[in-house]
């Protein structure tokens, strides 16, 4: 029988040393931020059968819970620092707490960011997770802050998880070799933490939100905050490696309103673009300018050619419909 | 329909101008901690039918899930801050919404502790919270600092808490007034934040802790991290008001391993009982002195001519049993 505090020792307490001043086993964590360093905090919940499929691969699965953190902290520029974990399981199986953990410190580790507390309970499954970051005053990456004139940029592809859950789903037919290379970007999500902190560093970014219920929503919020419009190319939109072998409508409908994507969108005035580029040669991170900030409100598409666009499209609510 | 941004902005983002550099509404919220303080930060999970009876009254659950957590912070002498809450709900219901958002910010406002964001998702009721406090370096009151010769002080009062759970279960009859009066203490506990202040500012105060599991078992923690014993009167365990008419032995098996007390139980050598006092007075706190440290390892039980008693009792372990 694992007890609770067995299975925060065996899984989740490491023996390395760590940054935190006091790391897990007391009633706090206790950290030291940075002198003069501001600290940028976000909370994600990932609940079964919502944000993941009952039985996902538990490996993936501690992967895409801190990830999707990391990503709000990439969308801000700060760099990561450290995280809290709560999980709620079902029974303390021990296969799936190895997969989880190993998968979680993989991506806690690249990104040289410490687990320092949490809790542990049962109950349905449930992963909530907080995380610290520091940024320097007046570097965050704000979603109010956009400009009419400014280029709408977008990091490495988008649509690829969508579509791989077109195919879970048998929206649509998808060989097992592509449904296999879009899951991928859906259960492994590559949170673009160097490129927000390299835009956050040394470029002029103006706003910058991620993408996880879809660009056309998340470009929404970015707008009503700035109290802005928005053009957006749907045909210079980069669609996964998987997606763009599909027809143009579904090209452009998933990547607009996808979701799962995890990348960063951001704007910038014209007369960044070089720094911009190299900001991402420096995270080595490809980006796609995809569209204009308008003065007008709304958010328009059009084509190749300039032409109004009419997709149907909604962002992600959770409490929306289903 | 009430929708995610609509729950948020309706229930959650608050008129009042906040202390956060950037609150609720973006991708992070930015926090400027104070000069020199090092950050203590906490994590707690709620689960429904586990740490609260399905249909619980929304605004004292609103009131125990930041409690939890605010307790944390006393138990290390911390200053609250801030806070983040993850909700997972079954529905978005409004009645249920304005309860529990009345009940949290209420607390919140108490402590002055700014709620600066967090996530909403449809799943089984789940709430999550973090908590930032801030304590300066060298004052936090940790776990391993327990010494021989010790005196063991318990803040409060002990037992109603699992009196009142104890009524629930009917494991014993109460009357109507002592279930409610002994309930209040199960659904709407007083953290300890203003004496965690005193003694950390004021106070020699060695080790420190607080009681979620039972008296026994979080004192176990200290115990276990200090490398001590300790040696405890049972019959100076101070009883809640409804406990205290209660059989002897009742009172002081609720007293040593009830739970859901959120009281704190600290060290302090015996130099520092006047300096214990005054901070207990400058908290408008009682506090009691209930034993002793040792060298010798393991928790003994005294009766109050020192006879040692033996207890059936256990800490409340997430994993075990049930």
């Amino acid at each position: 029988m694992l007890s609770e505090f067995d299975l925060i020792k065996q899984y989740f307490q490491r023996q390395r040393p760590g940054r935190a001043v006091l790391g897990i086993g007391d009633d706090c964590a206790l950290l030291a931020p940075s002198p003069g360093m501001q600290l940028a905090i976000s909370c994600d919940m990932l609940v079964e059968g919502r944000h993941f499929f009952a039985g996902a691969d538990p490996r993936m699965l501690g992967h895409k819970s801190l990830a999707v953190n990391l990503s709000d902290l990439a969308a801000m520029g700060a760099t990561p620092r450290a995280f809290t974990l709560a999980l709620s399981l079902p029974s303390a199986d021990r296969d799936w707490l190895e997969g989880f953990s190993s998968g979680l410190f993989a991506l806690a580790d690249a990104h040289d960011c410490e687990l320092v507390g949490g809790d542990t309970t049962k109950g349905p499954l449930n992963i909530c997770i907080t995380i610290f970051g520091e940024v320097a005053p007046g570097h965050a990456l704000r979603r109010d802050a956009a400009k009419a004139g400014d280029d709408i940029w977008i990091s490495g592809t988008l649509g690829d998880a969508r579509l791989a859950l077109a195919g879970y789903r048998s929206e649509l037919a998808l060989d097992a070799d592509s449904l296999s290379a879009a899951a991928l970007r859906m259960h492994a999500p590559s949170p673009r933490v160097a490129l927000g902190m390299a835009l956050s560093e040394h470029a002029t970014v103006h706003a910058a939100i991620d993408i996880s219920d879809g660009l056309v929503g998340d470009l929404g919020h970015i707008l009503s905050a700035s109290k802005v419009g928005a053009t957006l190319d749907a045909d210079a939109l980069p669609a996964g490696a998987v997606l763009a072998r599909q027809p143009l409508d579904l090209r452009r409908r998933f990547c607009a309103a996808g979701g799962d994507d995890y990348e960063l969108c951001f704007t910038a005035p014209a007369s960044a673009r070089e720094a911009v580029m190299a900001a991402a040669t420096r995270a080595a991170t490809p980006v796609t300018r995809v569209g204009t900030i308008d003065a007008e409100p709304g958010l328009r598409l059009a084509d190749a050619s300039g032409a109004p666009l009419a997709l149907s499209l909604a962002g992600f609510d959770h409490f929306s419909g289903d």
